[in-house]
C-alpha cells in the first residue's frame, strides 16, 4: 500500500491518503504534478504536494465556484476562468446556455495536458468552440482585459508562490476594471477554520472596490481546514438576491443550496465583515 | 517536534498533528486516553487515537449539539447527555435558565477525571448542583428511564466498539419512550462526506419512531470527513420552525446559524431522506 502525505502549506494538519498507484508524475516550470489513484477518492490531482481535486468529490467545489455567480448574473455571456487548468470549472460554466465565450487563463499548460490525459470527466470542455485557452499569468491577463467580462472566476492554487499575484489590491482593481458594469468576481479564498485572517483580508480589499462583497462556504474534505470559502464581489447584483432558476444538471448545487451557502450575517458580524 | 497520527476508524484519510507535549496518557477500561498540547489547537483530547475535541474549536461542535434542540424546545427543563464526559455539552446545556436537571451518563468515569484535571474550560459545569453524573452504559440508562426527559443529547464516540449500542433500533425505541410527549432527541452522526450510508440509516431508523426527523450539519476540521451531521428527531416540535430567541452567550451559535445549519431540502431529496 502506497501512502501520499499532503503538505499543508499552512502546516496545521497533515493529511495522508492510501493510494493504489501513481498514474503520472512530472515536473513543469510551475508545479510538481502528480495523478494518483486512491481506492476511496478515485483519481486525485496533486500540485506541489497539495490535493487539488479528487474524482469523487470535485463537483462540490466546482459547482459552487461556478453556479453561484452564474445564477446571480442575469445573462452571463463572457466568462474568464483564472487558473482551473483541470477543466472542472470550465465544464460547469459551459453548461449555461447564456455562455458564449469562456477564456481559461492557466499559467501552466502542462496541467491542462495532464487533465486531458488522465481526467476525462473534468477536461471534457476543452474542445468546446466557445473556449479560448490562454497560457499566461492570470494577473497579466486581467490587467490588459477591457471592460468586457461578465464573470471572473479565480480557481487558483493556495495563495503561496505564483498564485499570490491573484490576491493583491492591484489584481482586485484590475478585475474590477475588466468587468462590465454588472460584472461579478468570485475567488476561492481558503478556509475559515485555518485561514480566517486571509479570508477577512480579501473581503476587506474587495469591499473597497465593489458595491457588494460577500462570502459563501462549503465543507470540503481534502482541502486543509475544510470550511472552504468563496469570496464574491459584485458591481451591481446583490449576491444574496434570489438566484435564477437552476436549469443546468448538477449533483450538489440547487437554489436552496445556493441560498444556504452564504455565511449567516451573525458570523459576518463576528468576523467584522459588516 | 512530536507528531500525533489520528487513526480514522473508517481509514479514508489519516490526519497528523504537530504536538508540543503529551500532557497525559492512561488506559481506562474503555479507552486509551491522551491529552496532547498542540501549538495550533491548544489542548486536544484523544480517545483510542481519535481526536474528540480541541480547545481551539470545540465550541463549534458543542454549541451546535446543544443549542439547536434547546432553542427548538419551548421549555427544556430535564436533559440527558449520553457520553460527553469531557463536559463541553454539559457546559452549554447549563447556560439555559430553563434547565433544572442534567443527567450526564458517561460509561468511562476516567474521561471525566481527565477533563477535570486538564480541560477546565470544558469541565466547568461538573460542580453545578443541577448536574447528576451516572457512570454506566448510556443504552442501559435510557432503557430504564421513565417518560421524563425533555431532551436527549447523544455526544458519543464514533459508532464502533461500545458506542454501537447508541445507534440501534432498540436504543431509538427506548429514547422515544424516555422522552416526554414533546421531547427532542439529537445525536452526533458522523460525516456526510465519509459516512453517508450511516447517516441515512440513522435518519431512516429515527423516522420510524418520531413525528419529525431532520439533519443539520457543520464543518469540523478535526473530525474525519468534516461535513459533520447531527440527527434530530422530535415528538412534537418541527425542528425547522423558527427557534426561540437566543439569550445565552455563544461564540458561533445564533438564530441565523441555527436556521442555516439544516440540510437544504434538495439535498435531503438526493439522499432519499424525504
Amino acid at each position: 500500500v502506497l501512502l501520499f502525505r499532503e503538505k499543508d502549506p499552512f502546516a496545521v494538519i497533515n493529511y495522508s491518503y492510501q493510494i493504489e498507484e501513481i498514474l503520472h508524475k512530472r515536473k513543469s516550470k510551475y508545479n510538481d504534478i502528480m495523478v494518483l489513484k486512491s481506492p476511496h477518492f478515485g483519481k486525485m490531482l496533486i500540485l506541489d504536494n497539495v490535493v487539488q481535486l479528487t474524482e469523487l468529490d470535485e463537483y462540490f467545489y466546482h459547482e459552487m465556484l461556478v453556479h453561484v455567480p452564474l445564477h446571480i448574473h442575469s445573462s452571463p455571456t463572457h466568462i474568464a476562468i483564472i487558473g482551473g487548468g483541470d477543466g472542472g470549472a470550465l465544464r460547469e460554466a459551459l453548461k449555461h446556455e447564456a455562455v458564449e465565450k469562456v477564456v481559461l487563463v492557466e499559467i501552466d499548460r502542462e496541467v491542462i495536458e495532464v487533465s486531458k490525459s488522465f481526467l476525462p470527466t473534468l477536461s471534457s470542455g476543452f474542445g468546446d468552440p466557445r473556449v479560448e485557452i490562454m497560457t499566461m499569468d492570470g494577473a497579466d491577463f486581467i490587467k490588459n482585459a477591457g471592460e468586457e467580462l461578465d464573470v471572473i472566476l479565480v480557481d487558483s492554487t493556495d495563495p503561496v508562490g505564483f498564485a499570490k499575484s491573484l490576491f493583491t489590491n492591484q489584481f482586485f482593481t484590475d478585475a474590477f476594471s475588466a468587468l462590465k458594469p454588472d460584472g461579478i468576481f468570485v475567488a476561492q479564498t481558503e478556509s475559515l477554520h485555518f485561514h480566517r485572517d486571509f479570508v477577512c483580508n480579501v473581503q476587506h480589499k474587495l469591499a473597497q472596490k465593489f458595491k457588494h462583497t460577500d462570502l459563501y462556504t462549503i465543507s470540503i474534505t481534502t482541502y486543509a481546514g475544510n470550511w472552504w470559502t468563496f469570496s464574491i464581489a459584485s458591481k451591481e447584483y446583490n449576491p444574496r438576491k434570489k438566484p435564477r432558476k437552476c436549469k443546468v444538471p448538477t449533483k450538489y448545487y440547487a437554489e436552496d443550496v445556493h441560498i444556504n451557502a452564504f455565511l449567516p450575517q451573525s458570523l459576518k458580524e463576528k468576523l467584522r465583515l459588516l
